[in-house]
């Protein structure tokens, strides 16, 4: 089939399933999103006939060295989705905000990072029969947390500015930059035989921390003359009896958006990191230039693939044997239970005032890895340090906890600020 | 490069530079989209000392057989984008404005048809080389008018409200219907071998002005319905204390739009008229939906590659031979005269108070061949009917009608209109 009419009939296809699955997963109180990772599943997995409904229908196949050209659009979509996703999540993060939860993001991130790798690099060396870099890749793989799904349970239930919130929101920041460097240094350690120079390691480091205090920065100090520019000449223009042309300030910040995403994935960084700080760039005049609104169509045009995506990587057939899924099972368990104590002692330690249902909300908050933690084990099995086998372990567990702690998340959210707050039905039809 | 990396540095690098060149034009009170055109040829042709920029940097390559992945992303953004342009253009065209126009729109489109199909017919059998089906393949390549570039241009000057854009744009529609029905049958007729059944024949006529009647009365008898559904829905969320979740309409109406694309381009016709056709549908409801500026966004979000893609198709090293220079000048010449004494003779027989400066819009607003004519001469060449040499001719066509008539237009409409309407500077940083 041509690739335009494939697209259009597989983009159709999957809008109309993923609706289907977040409205029937709405209509029971869990998040949309659920819905449209298990369509995904379920797309991969249905076979009509002879025929694979995803391989012969929607057109999408791909292995870790090739992909069809309609997968390849799908694929991209669904990374700009998460891209947009992350940056109107910045654009109502402010800078003072962010500074604001300092410490407590900091230590929730801290902690958060530390016991999942230590515990995965721990289980892999105990089970035996994989080497040290296999069980680092495992152990990088637990660190990264997902803020894209744990954002749009926020944003569904406009919870954007509790304190919970802005600590899981900054601590997934941190959290990511160290995960980040984590990822560096095990790669780079495997790569060089066991050997990373201290030269090296420290300029991973140097890296991170300038991108994002250069980006705050620019925020700050740069990002206000910008505004004025604008504001003059729209006076100007109004001067001269004409009508100021808006659509500039959206395609200004689309290229701040995906220029700072393409500059973090450039130095090591993921890409989500680099939105996420443009939209924080804009923060201040997101609502004057009335970005919010159009970034958010944009977003909503793309998420789907997103999330339907995540759902698409799981190859259930991989889950056979036993030891595979006792393994699977006790990963899984790990990468909550570290994710949970880690974060929410986290929290704790940074910010007294934290209290038992805060510890379990930054707790859960912070479980999700989804494409992250898939992605760092796919660049382990590139490389060929990772087995296949340790992959799919890895999948499921991002999978795993990417399903079960958004339901848990909103329980507790609801529990929480069901006075408070108007909780708003979401992805209903 | 890794894709995402590689698609996030095209992407903003693209943004950059049409930005520039929409302004530099902007500013000299030309259409921005020219700019971004002319951005198009300049990345297709520049070299950095002996590497391409467009294949080295930007990591785009295609011949007619293959292409690069971060160029099919590109190219499906681009076309993705044309579709949302006619989307939106469909949102602000009611059905009753549609059919008020109706006998000035039809033979302004039927004469636009006839006029071009035969003299391009004429012309390359005249010429000599060139058997019967490649002349009526540039016959039907001329036919076919890009409402998408007039429509960037009535949009950004605000006069979608004017007559002549009335007639412009449901003429357009009809004209890319006879079109398609054109190139069907040239199509069929060069695969039989000359030979076309009256039955295959009349087949296509039925789908085509099928699928038309079947979305106007999907407009005004199906569309309501949902309307009052939704309405019933958000008046009982309310009544229940909650905020009705607004986005689900944006999904429903994408879902249509993309749907509707898809449907079209299966049947045979272009995925942009499924397109307009699906935004009439909504335009009793659009502003009540908030549906136009959320669907602007994701247009102007994928709008820019259209245009840049316009030009990345243009290669200058082909037109090196004196007789291609002569029967491209020739055949521009006779694009632009056809489509003009057509058009708006058309107009003028259908509506007696079509004056001079009515004919001249009407006339000039139907040249842009943009990528419809691109695409059937592609259809001829992947067939194995047209020349490269004829390809090439055709695509220079198409980009010169669609260069030469945007300033035209629009220093006719501003000529007509400067005292009734404000024009807006257009496409300015």
């Amino acid at each position: 089939m041509e690739l335009l009419l494939q697209v259009l009939l597989t983009m159709t296809v999957i809008y109309i399933m993923a609706r289907i699955g977040s409205t029937v997963f709405g209509r029971v109180g869990l998040p949309g999103l659920i819905g449209e990772i298990l369509v995904g599943i379920v797309i991969a997995n249905i076979t009509i006939g002879d025929s694979s409904f995803m391989e012969d229908i929607l057109g999408i196949w791909f292995t870790t060295e090739t992909r069809s050209e309609t997968y390849t659009v799908i694929y991209t979509l669904a990374e700009l989705g998460v891209i947009f996703l992350l940056f109107s999540v910045g654009l109502e993060t402010k800078v003072k905000d962010l500074l604001g939860s300092g410490k407590a993001a900091f230590l929730t991130a801290l902690l958060g990072v530390i016991l999942p790798f230590v515990a995965g690099l721990a289980l892999i060396m105990a089970v035996g029969g994989h080497d040290m870099n296999s069980a680092m890749f495992m152990g990088a793989a637990m660190v990264a947390t997902s803020v894209g799904i744990t954002a749009r349970i926020i944003k569904d239930m406009r919870l954007m500015e509790v304190k919970e919130s802005r600590i899981i929101i900054a601590a997934a920041v941190i959290d990511d930059v160290l995960g980040m460097i984590v990822l560096a240094i095990v790669q780079g350690m495997s790569s060089s035989g066991g050997n990373l120079d201290i030269a090296d390691l420290a300029l991973i480091i140097i890296k991170a921390v300038a991108f994002v205090l250069l980006a705050i920065a620019a925020a700050k100090y740069v990002v206000p003359k910008i505004y004025d520019f604008f504001d003059d000449r729209n006076a100007r223009t109004r001067a001269a009896g004409k009508v100021p042309y808006t659509y500039n300030k959206l395609i200004l910040a689309i290229i701040v958006c995906l220029g700072m995403a393409f500059l973090a994935e450039y130095i090591g960084l993921a890409a989500i990191i680099g939105a996420f700080l443009a939209g924080m760039m804009f923060a201040d005049y997101a609502w004057e230039w009335e970005l919010e609104h159009k970034v958010e169509a944009i977003t909503s045009f793309m998420i789907t693939f997103f999330f339907v995506n995540v759902g698409l990587m799981v190859d259930l057939s991989a889950l056979t044997e036993v030891s595979v899924i006792i393994l699977t099972v006790i990963v899984i368990l790990l990468a909550m239970a570290t994710k949970y104590i880690g974060c929410g002692l986290g929290a704790r330690l940074g910010d007294k005032t934290i209290d038992r249902s805060s510890f379990n909300i930054i707790g859960v908050g912070m479980m999700p890895r989804g494409e992250v933690g898939i992605i760092i084990a796919s660049i382990g099995l590139n490389a060929g340090v990772m087995s296949g086998d340790l992959y799919s372990v890895v999948v499921m567990m991002s999978v795993a906890t990417t399903i079960i702690a958004p339901p848990i998340l909103s329980i507790l959210f609801k529990k929480k600020y069901q006075d408070t707050y108007r909780i708003v039905a979401e992805d209903e039809i």
